[in-house]
């Protein structure tokens, strides 16, 4: 609970930008997936990075609970207020504050999304690639160090964000990293931001890396006809080193979301969409290698995309094929999970992992970045149905076990938060386990930080 | 001081491979470049990471500095033992345990040296990029987060190293990452401790991300008439996104010491070495791009080196470009510094780091790995000339503050160390030093793991 007192002090801070309407904190204490609803006890609007450290030297004072909240698209209750407090909207900072074209580097706030930093991008060459699909907040995709498609080539947050201000527990504004490309000064306190999801302090502005628009851009969607066939080709295609830029599987249960959700008719098959960029000679010589191996996995129905609208209508689909899939089952939730295993393991983890849902009572499409061996669970449950949720939090639990007992992770880019915290010490081990509480001790001794998630 | 009765404890649980003899504490005090000796009290050469723990243990008990050693090639003074202590050479634990062909990466024990590695891994169509030029082990090159000639393509150490099997300080054994490529579950400990110089404790395994080994290689040396036609040419290249394996400049001043240390003859004139690497495709049309951007600067000498004993002859000259320089002043010693820079300043970077160095009383050849915006100075000192060493010292600090000055960073490989701890609250600010303080009080409380480095 806020005091009345303390409100008001919160909201004489921001200029009234503070506010406990019913709304506001309903859809922030609201999830995309299954959680059920944790309204905080206000909203801030901070404008400045000055605002957000003296909105946080408050709740330090007053021992409250600080949720930082970009564009509440985290999939595993990330931004839930299970322990109540004020929950930090970046929306109003979401300025792009400097690019470098040179440097091939952009300062941005945290509440820029992925698709605005890239519209406002686009003149200049140069491209932002990291790509969760969801139209993200680029300070939600650090703190929960989100990867997506292009992540096989071009990294993740983790390779993608070289400096951050951040708002500590206490208020006190730190900078890490430089505009350097790299550095051996010390604790490389970037990297143990990103990913922490809020629960070590405040991110107020990101230093990013950019890469060049590729000069060229091929794309193309294969049909396999068993889902073996196709994963087996992809991990022919890394092992190959071919530099995909995408190279995305999709179930055939996904292939039938996606052909009612988006009006096509791709056949009934498990598919890759797959996108290669660089020089003209260089996707040249990618389509033709990758045509190769696709072929001697029995791949038929290949159709490129060089078209900008053939490849934006492709790539949209993706996109919006969580969407396409909860409209399998009308007025749904679902239970969206995500594993990622040594690439060697893939065939074995999607196959196990389609096997398990098969003999389950739901349904579940299984879609994802598999270059990464990086792969989803779309679990369907009708709402109110407690069998259901039960059944799909059990396959859920199995993916993750499976993921670890394949040399794997529990989560490749959807995080940690309320939804997998359970699964810390069984994948970290107890001292590795122990080490990141006693670095969120150390960080954030008051526990105020969003309180409950991550660590122990 | 280490007490005759804990020293038997030590050489009991080692069975016998702890040594207080002249000779390894000597070899174990000095350090390549100009910093005092610094015997440590006794020499620990550990077979097993239940040795490494027991001993760790003893020292925690004891209140001992550990300090870890792999070859010994570190520049800033990371492995002096400043305040006594036991040091951990990993030489005995030497071996490659495992390469996974298919996942493309391998586990290794810490005194693997880079080019055993790359030896070992060479049946398997597979190698190990990072290349810091010495023979370094791969343990001491996480440490200092190395990186080298071919950053600029593969990375550093930080984007190489993807788990480790760390001894904490107090002798608990601790695992973080896991094989799979990415990963969202957690603190990014593998991050946090790549680069963290032994002061959170003794790394006693590693697992590595490996590369294909290029289908093609191409190699070229060029002179340019100025140092700035160099490096302009280098930025343009960059930013063209030219996927160049290696591309390193030496000032006139290296290409002299070069030529008479390798017997040959460049023009004296400052040089780029570069490298390129991919199918035949994409080398051929690389080599072209690049041939156009250094016609364009007025290069001359155009040497092309595709096969394999001409690249071996190029790069080897290239790693001995520090001993060549060396050698430029028969017995002198050398304040050896590195700086890395935003890319669109690199020119300003270089060119009044010659200047300062042109008008200073000692002599200094610049080089370095120009693609990510770092280079070093190699700056020569009479043995035991103060007045030489000062100068020299002066020229470094300058250096530093101009990285700084320029939005870059102290350091861009050599790391911190005694030599560069100095310039840590400025680059990284209060914030950022206390809380890499704070990390490290939590991770070692007694102090005991390298202390006197990189931290408060």
């Amino acid at each position: 609970m806020i005091k009345d007192t303390v409100f008001a002090e919160l909201t004489s801070v921001l200029e009234g930008r503070v506010t406990r309407s019913k709304s506001d904190l309903e859809v922030h204490g609201r999830s995309e997936t299954w959680f059920a609803d944790t309204p905080p006890d206000a909203v801030a609007y901070p404008q400045t990075t000055a605002e957000v450290s003296a909105l946080v030297k408050l709740c330090h004072a007053h021992d409250i609970p600080v949720i930082g909240w970009g564009a509440g698209t985290s999939l595993e209750g990330q931004t839930m207020a299970i322990h109540g407090g004020l929950v930090v909207d970046f929306s109003k900072m979401n300025r792009v504050l400097r690019v470098n074209d040179a440097d091939m580097d952009a300062i941005v706030q945290p509440g820029v999304s992925r698709e605005q930093l890239n519209t406002d991008l686009r003149a200049t060459g140069l491209m932002f690639p990291v790509d969760p699909g969801a139209n993200a907040s680029i300070g939600g995709m650090a703190m929960t160090r989100a990867s997506g498609t292009t992540a096989v080539r071009y990294g993740t947050m983790r390779d993608n964000v070289i400096g951050l201000e951040v708002v500590l527990a206490d208020g006190t504004i730190m900078h890490t990293g430089s505009r350097a490309r790299k550095s051996s000064a010390g604790y490389d306190l970037t990297a143990l931001f990103v990913g922490s999801e809020g629960t070590l302090g405040l991110v107020t502005e990101l230093t990013l890396r950019l890469h060049g628009q590729p000069e060229a851009i091929n794309a193309a969607v294969c049909a396999f006809d068993d889902m073996d066939s196709a994963v087996n080709a992809v991990m022919m295609t890394i092992q190959m080193g071919i530099p995909m830029a995408r190279i995305e599987f999709l179930d055939t249960k996904s292939v039938e979301a996606v052909n009612a959700y988006a009006g096509v008719d791709f056949p009934l098959k498990p598919h890759l969409f797959v996108e290669f960029n660089g020089s003209e000679t260089s996707v040249a010589d990618q389509v033709s290698s990758f045509g190769d191996i696709v072929q001697d996995f029995g791949a038929s129905g290949f159709d490129w995309a060089s078209k900008l609208e053939d490849r934006n209508a492709l790539w949209t689909m993706r996109h919006n094929a969580f969407y396409a899939c909860l409209a399998l089952k009308k007025g749904c939730i679902s239970v969206v999970t995500d594993i990622c295993v040594p690439i060697s393991k893939l065939a074995e983890a999607v196959q196990e992992t389609a096997d398990d849902i098969a003999a389950s009572s739901i349904e579940g499409p299984i879609l994802g970045h598999v270059g990464d061996g990086n792969f989803h669970a779309i679990l369907l449950v009708e709402p109110d149905n407690d069998a259901e949720l039960a059944e799909a939090k059990r396959l859920a639990h199995r993916m993750a076990e499976r993921a670890l007992k394949l040399g794997g992770t529990v989560t490749g880019e959807h995080g940690i938060g309320l939804g997998k915290k359970g699964f810390m010490e069984q994948e970290h081990g107890a001292p590795a386990w122990a080490a990141m509480g006693a670095i969120k001790q150390a960080l954030d001794p008051k526990n105020i930080m969003n309180p409950g998630k991550l660590v122990p």
